[in-house]
């Protein structure tokens, strides 16, 4: 079942941003489209603003989980809202949503949720954001996006790899 | 924008449940498919599952919030998984995420998320379900996906209404 | 270790009240901490702060587990603040914390906390608040006091019963 | 009333630890009991047992704040136990339930709490763990200490200095 389901990746990076952020940010999610269905952010502003827009425009599906209970708070590129109001505690819910994660420059929220990866083990790729033992540092999206690929067909091989063990098993019978 | 975000509902009920009500829960996750895009469950068996099934069977997208952290607890009629492990807390999430509920028979967690709908003035219909002051009552689930299309057309004729009124302003001006 | 413990109440009940309810919710408090140590409440004021006076004046501890970040929003007989800003998700928190629960007359919020006792076998008494199955219902504050006192001696009786019987194991030895 | 409450210190820190650290925890909870009325925790083994052990060697209350629903994860040294079942979204709760944070060394789960001291802006001293930028850096437990009494009697100043200023009211009045 687990190869079937679809591919999620989140965005995590500051709720305030400067314009270049910005940009790179949509570039991002635009091009994580192409290789990703869904994406799972925070769902407010800034970063994840940016982000949304860039995969909404790409195709994908994106996923708000909110810290309040206020569906207004999302941005508009936000096409399901989860409005949890559980404050900051909603941070473990965006990493946890995901198969892979994508860190942009953030403060003290978007280290909270890079921590969050390291102790769930759930690869982070650092995009100029903080840089703590465990995570994947990058210096561009393609770069970025490129490693989000690579982590993906790695199942869908061991998965592959799993079935030729079978039917040579079975071939071997 | 509001006008514009999918039509979510979320349906509840036990995580075991009789043949019978399994049955109706199916036929219910299919006819909801007709009226509303998204689905909102607890993700897992019982009637999680058969609305899931029903529902994914009549073209809709399903969201499965977990009340643990593992993904394979989700029943396989899940698209997108929120794996929160919150425990129960995580029955918040459930109603708050949709804009109206229906509830089938279930015990106590059953009876939470009742009370969370009415604590959020969050519409709830009840299909041989809980019985509080505040609920709504009906017999049949063809009468619950009635009530379920009555509540979201109101919500576009008052913004229908709104733009006349908006359009005998521009008139009278 | 279990026993030694200390003996935990939770008292449930609106946050807005009559006048009638406040002063019953105040003699309960006082009540309560000649036979339980600690009492944990939603933290906010209507029945919460009455009984947290009531809880004070009897020289237990009280603590408050608050929806908001704001230890402001505490009312002034709450000793030990937990601010989760989980909102309406902190209600699991509150009945879990304690051994035994007493229901005060609310609405949708203290009916949600009923249904977590019942979800978490947890004893639940009733005095005039909600009646579902599962519930201790009593009709007087004294009722409920007495129900309470039991419920803890049992646990100590089942231990003490515990070491007759080591005792007992060790003669025939 | 905010000056009225009692004082509260949570230390953070890996669920396993070396002989060394584990010692130096215990340490640092029997000088923080001379100092601070409450430490939070996380109530599990390794750093929280430590601290809890020495600071109620100290004479002081402790709380733990679990992930699990389960009572008995807590480590024999605290006082009151609040069974969250929120996994690791408790860690949110433990560093805002107090008013100054004292870091000892540990993994990801205490970096995580560290990230959201400084979202809260709640003062946060690192005792050889972490080195963030807007920590408080010691190298010793003992200077952790005079910093934690540092930060308690600012405020109290502040209170004082509130009265004389309304004394001086009154007199010049």
């Amino acid at each position: 079942m687990g190869d079937m389901r679809k591919k999620v990746v989140a965005v995590i990076g500051g709720h305030r941003c400067t314009p270049e952020v910005e940009q790179l940010a949509q570039k991002l999610g635009k091009k994580l489209a192409k290789v990703v269905e869904i994406l799972v952010s925070g769902g407010l502003n800034g970063t994840m603003r940016a982000v949304c827009q860039g995969f909404k425009a790409g195709g994908g599906l994106t996923i708000g989980i909110l810290p309040s209970y206020n569906k207004k708070d999302a941005n508009p590129f936000v096409d399901i809202i989860i409005p949890t109001g559980l404050g900051l505690a909603r941070n473990v819910l965006v990493v946890k949503s995901a198969d892979v994660v994508v860190a942009l420059p953030g403060e003290a929220g978007t280290l909270s949720e890079m921590a969050y990866c390291l102790q769930f083990s759930i690869p982070v790729i650092s995009v100029d954001s903080w840089d703590i033992p465990g995570v994947i540092k990058v210096k561009t999206i393609e770069e970025a996006v490129e490693k989000v690929k690579k982590l993906f067909p790695a199942k869908r091989m061991k998965a592959r790899a799993g079935s030729r063990k079978m039917r040579e098993k079975r071939s071997s019978a």
